[in-house]
């Protein structure tokens, strides 16, 4: 039994009847669950977070643009947050008893089924791609909408599926694979805002830093202390208990105490049952002995 | 929906197809999973793991009794292991969606249910009884079946449940509720065998250590390393980081290093969650935000 989540980003995230029957359209698939979905007015913008099996997924997927196509035009679309398309952003995530090399077929499945079934230009993105110019998706996205037929006429930019024009009022689907992502924040004790932003500095993948770590400093104004914000995007290959390390050290570099830290939203157990087998050294550890797991899987 | 795990002690540990009728019984009760079953010929004695709710979990109990009657007579049973009774042990742990009490009950209605059907008398021990010299499951195991009966009839050993002599071939049983117990071992980096003694005698409750610890020093002859092998029978109230970092701590005092530590058999994930939230500093965390979790309680 696989287990995949899918992030559809949809770009509606005003009109209640519509986000509604966005996220009915998805429950309505036998094997998906629906887990959470939120939508940001100002961005215009809703995420949904769904999982099933891969075909149950793809299923949802399509159901998702069915509706999307028919009630969303991007030519009248405002919101803050930079889009493509109706359905902007489709990522695929192995959770359990899947590979990556399985959510990029799956990715290529889906990509193709959309450009047929709905004539929207598809282009893979991350894992999925194997175009380092197309890899990351503001790279994809640059231009948004309003410049995609130009863009699309240039040089590289043919899509991976589907024709080599907009979807009048869908615009394009920027679809692939990754790793969960976590989205982290170290707290730390004092109101120094350049220590946290010489220690985001550090630890960033785009500074010199970990190659799967994103990160800025910020301050909490309401507490009188500043954050470390992150992005981790692949928490197998820099896992979550070095950036905190690596993060201490540095404070204490400055004579600055790690307050806290927090996870925002959902974190896939593996990422903090690594943490407790480094911290406690535990060797030999099998993802079965967990009760839980054990469950899941017998 | 609630999740118990009971892992009932069989008195019988050589007879394959006795072994295998046993599970078997186990197997047939519909919402029950049998996740693991061991047998050991020397001690004579089979320990089954099998989890569901409260409903399911007390019917594979009593089917288990069905079979265990029938098959095991104490009179002609040897073993190198301590035993009262046919099925000797039945302790019943709260896993997710049910509390101790919830337990506590149903080690209550079981142990009921046996000595009415069964005619077995029945002691109630650990969480579920509410006297102090016979809560620990040795005090009310001392003397064995061979003893039994001499023990019954003096002061302060009438059963919880049913008659007051034992039951001829199938002794007693003792039922009850406790926190799962985790198996946990840590290796120190030196031959010296009376520091890892030294160590367990400071960390073991019965010599001044830790509320939920049992701790002893053994030598692993095959690595020239020592090793504190422990039982955690409280991992709420006695987090495993504690007495990791404090095992860490003393064996320093002694010059040696903590080389590594390992679970043995299965742990509950919040065990290591906590030490995950522990070393990590983390905030405000939920369980339901672990997406395994989320998956399985939504």
């Amino acid at each position: 039994m696989s287990l995949i989540e899918c992030i559809p980003n949809v770009s509606e995230g005003r009109r209640g009847d519509v986000i509604a029957r966005l996220a009915d359209a998805i429950r309505s698939v036998a094997g998906v669950r629906l887990l959470d979905h939120s939508s940001d007015p100002s961005h215009n913008r809703s995420v949904f977070t769904l999982v099933g099996d891969a075909a149950a997924v793809e299923a949802a997927v399509l159901a998702l643009f069915d509706v999307a196509v028919t009630e969303i035009d991007l030519r009248s679309h405002k919101g803050e947050h930079p889009r493509l398309g109706a359905v902007d952003v489709v990522p695929f995530v192995p959770i359990e008893g899947v590979t990556m090399a399985g959510c990029v077929a799956l990715a290529g499945r889906t990509g193709a089924a959309i450009a047929e079934r709905f004539g929207i230009p598809v282009y893979l993105y991350e894992e999925a791609s194997s175009n380092p110019a197309r890899k990351n998706l503001e790279d994809i996205r640059r231009g948004e909408f309003e410049g995609l037929a130009a863009k699309m006429a240039g040089d590289g930019w043919v899509p991976d599926f589907g024709p080599r024009v907009p979807h009048a009022s869908a615009g394009a689907s920027v679809i692939g694979a990754r790793m969960a992502l976590i989205a982290y924040n170290i707290n730390l004790a004092t109101d120094r805002l350049d220590v946290a932003k010489k220690i985001a500095a550090g630890i960033r993948h785009s500074s010199g830093g970990y190659r799967y770590v994103k990160a800025a400093g910020f301050k909490l104004d309401d507490r009188g202390i500043v954050q470390v914000s992150m992005n981790l995007t692949n928490y197998e290959k820099t896992p979550i208990y070095r950036v905190f390390d690596t993060v201490k050290r540095e404070a204490a570099r400055y004579g600055v105490q790690v307050l806290e830290s927090e996870i925002v939203g959902l974190i896939p157990s593996a990422a903090l049952l690594s943490a407790a087998e480094h911290y406690l050294q535990i060797e030999g550890f099998k993802a079965e002995q967990v009760l839980e797991n054990k469950l899941r899987l017998s």
